[in-house]
């Protein structure tokens, strides 16, 4: 893409929301009703932090510091994260499953932009997934058994989605030309938003 | 050790006592006060959760579920996590640091009752370590720099190894010879809470 950033601050930022996404499945963990449903998504929450820690390690290969890489992004994300901390444990499985799918999809869509060799390492890192498929488990059987659960988390899907794409968008270089950045912008969110919608559909949920 | 239990009850333990400590870890990251340290502790976290996986492959390649081999242990191990939550970010990182050492030892020793080759496969599990140094670097320095935390921390040691050291107890399998399975425990705790002392040394408190 366009309009990503430098390699560091692609990565500070990428490393930080990984390790957020990674304190909301350790959550769910944590929260989980059964002993079955912790087990599989700590399976989730191994995937995650192993991503982040593979970006931070990308950084320390510049020769900067982890820590000091992520800092100037903390507060935005922490943000991101306190409006997308759920009301009950299925909200935040729904957090973690909607969120982790749409942004690790962003990030893996902006690394192109990088040159050859991180984006390369970097894709690489992606492409262990996220454990989605478990996520969906958890909140399949019991959407399906109750309607009303399933509307709540249709609504709560949608809240989502805004927040998410904030983060995401917070990410982009932006040129003095805003007419065609967002023109280069529009289809790659299209893109995240369609894979939003199938999302959606696994749980059962209307988008 | 002779007491060691039959393998699918040692795992089921074992994986189950990991993922606690993982938690544990999760939640210090989660509520570190610095990016830096949120960024340390998750390495330890990582390593801890990669334990816990490993331990359940461990489970399934017997037949069973993780989720069934760990459920008879839940109540015990939730009750020791509850009775070790600290009253800060400081004393959790105390519990992740003494309860991760000292319950690791023990699988580790533990493990060698086991026949040959599925204690060759969990000693190996256990070699990666738990990242302690990590912990003792977010501890030292705030210790240090203040003798009143340095007390109330050295209090905080000396409790959780009382309720450390029940977990690892009812793990035992005993025998009708109550006086001959304490003449073989004891070496065992006396190892192991020497390595407790070693632990509380680095830290610069008293155990």
């Amino acid at each position: 893409m366009e309009l990503t950033p430098p390699l560091l601050e692609y990565l500070g930022r990428a490393a930080y929301v990984q390790l957020t996404l990674f304190e909301n499945l350790s959550r769910a963990v944590a929260n989980a009703p059964t002993v079955a449903a912790k087990a599989a998504i700590g399976r989730s929450a191994e995937l995650s932090i192993t991503k982040h820690r593979a970006l931070a390690d990308e950084i320390v290969k510049t020769g900067s510091s982890a820590a000091e890489a992520m800092d100037p992004y903390t507060a935005e994300v922490d943000d991101f994260q306190r409006v997308t901390n759920g009301g009950d444990w299925y909200e935040n499985v729904v957090t973690c499953y909607v969120t982790s799918g749409f942004l690790d999809d962003f990030f893996i869509r902006l690394a192109a932009g990088l040159s050859a060799d991180p984006a390369r390492r970097i894709a690489e890192i992606y492409s262990s997934g996220s454990g989605e498929d478990v996520l969906v488990e958890q909140l399949a059987s019991a959407i399906a058994a109750s309607p009303r659960l399933a509307s709540r988390l249709a609504m709560w899907g949608r809240r989502l989605v805004g927040d998410t794409m904030l983060v995401a968008r917070a990410s982009l270089h932006y040129t003095d030309n805003h007419k065609s950045d967002e023109a280069r912008i529009e289809p790659v969110f299209t893109e995240l938003i369609a894979a939003h919608t199938r999302r959606m559909d696994s749980l059962g949920l209307t988008a």
